[in-house]
């Protein structure tokens, strides 16, 4: 395994799931000049979600932050699958992150640092990315944590 | 009418509406180097919005799909107002769509393939994007159905 | 105070806050080739949010347009602190616009003219930008406005 992006992943016990196929008509990475856009992820694991609801009522925070790596490994298998492989990602780029929440739920940054979290420990450098969280009620398919992240090519 | 844009909306007995004016200080379409940015579309026919409310309340999943339609309707025609023809249009990159959603709703995919649908239609191989889905409570004006759509321009 | 950006703000008795610092593990702004995307901004006045809750309920459109020129001096911020001068800003190119809004409240445009009229009076011709709007019914921690901006950097 000479990918030190999967090295790494690997360290931590994780390996990335296969990409999962968009659940509609749609592609699921479009890629336009040197700006790779992936479609939303939800945090499924061979298939079905690993938690559903809203964090805060239905899940709380460490589950909302479990869901959130879940989800950032599918981003990192979407990434891999269009490029074949990460040396030609030049770095993240931007991540919008939606958690799905009770009305008394403010803490959606930590939800989402799982994600940030992991993407700097497998990219390092190539982590960097600006971040917008939000904090709807729902989510397709009563997912708690969706991610749409775009990311730059090495050129 | 040689554009064949155009040609396929009529034979699907449609047509481009004119391009519905901003709601309010900001511009329908920016350019920024080879994309274009396209705000945020809602389902007006006429000036009047077809449907309001959320889908799976006050809306069936067949009126959401028209509703997502009557969208991409208002989407191509500001691609089309921008460029002045469809010669200009490189593909689609990304398309957010965002369903008014009852609580217990979680079908936004097969609403939004009401626009992936239409676009795969009229511009084939040109229509490729990536898409996220949402499902809020609700949407200004109480509209079903908004699209904000990327785009990227033949150079 | 030779930056006319500086000038036009503080003869609308405006001055820029310092950019806020982001509230997790991801950078205030990311670039990608000649664009800048900005991570979420809120209306926070020296480390505390101006207003909170949702406009149309716990606050007028006024208290939301206020919120939105707030939020809108944050974004300025960030483009000021990464650009190092507003000369090297090209212009605006989306703003993506959210208003925590009452489930009767629908006038999200008027709120988030308040951002884009400050944007065009301050930088003028490179204000231009597409924008979408979204009427959520919460934010986090309770914001009443919210503003993701892309901007494109002179080349």
């Amino acid at each position: 395994m000479r990918d030190p992006v999967l090295h790494k992943l690997a360290a931590l016990g994780l390996h990335l799931p296969p990409p999962p196929r968009p659940a509609g008509h749609y592609l699921a990475v479009m890629r336009a000049g040197s700006l790779l856009y992936v479609s939303a992820q939800l945090p499924f694991v061979a298939g079905q979600l690993q938690h559903v609801g809203q964090v805060g009522r239905d899940l709380t925070l460490e589950q909302g932050k479990e869901a959130a790596v879940t989800t950032a490994l599918n981003v990192l298998s979407q990434l891999h699958g269009a490029l074949g492989s990460f040396e030609h990602l030049a770095s993240l780029v931007f991540v919008e992150g939606h958690v799905a929440s009770a009305s008394t739920f403010t803490d959606q940054p930590r939800v989402l640092d799982g994600a940030s979290q992991l993407f700097h420990e497998v990219l390092g450098e190539r982590s960097g990315h600006a971040r917008s969280a939000f904090a709807p009620p729902q989510l397709p398919l009563s997912a708690p944590v969706m991610l749409v992240a775009r990311a730059q090519i090495r050129s």
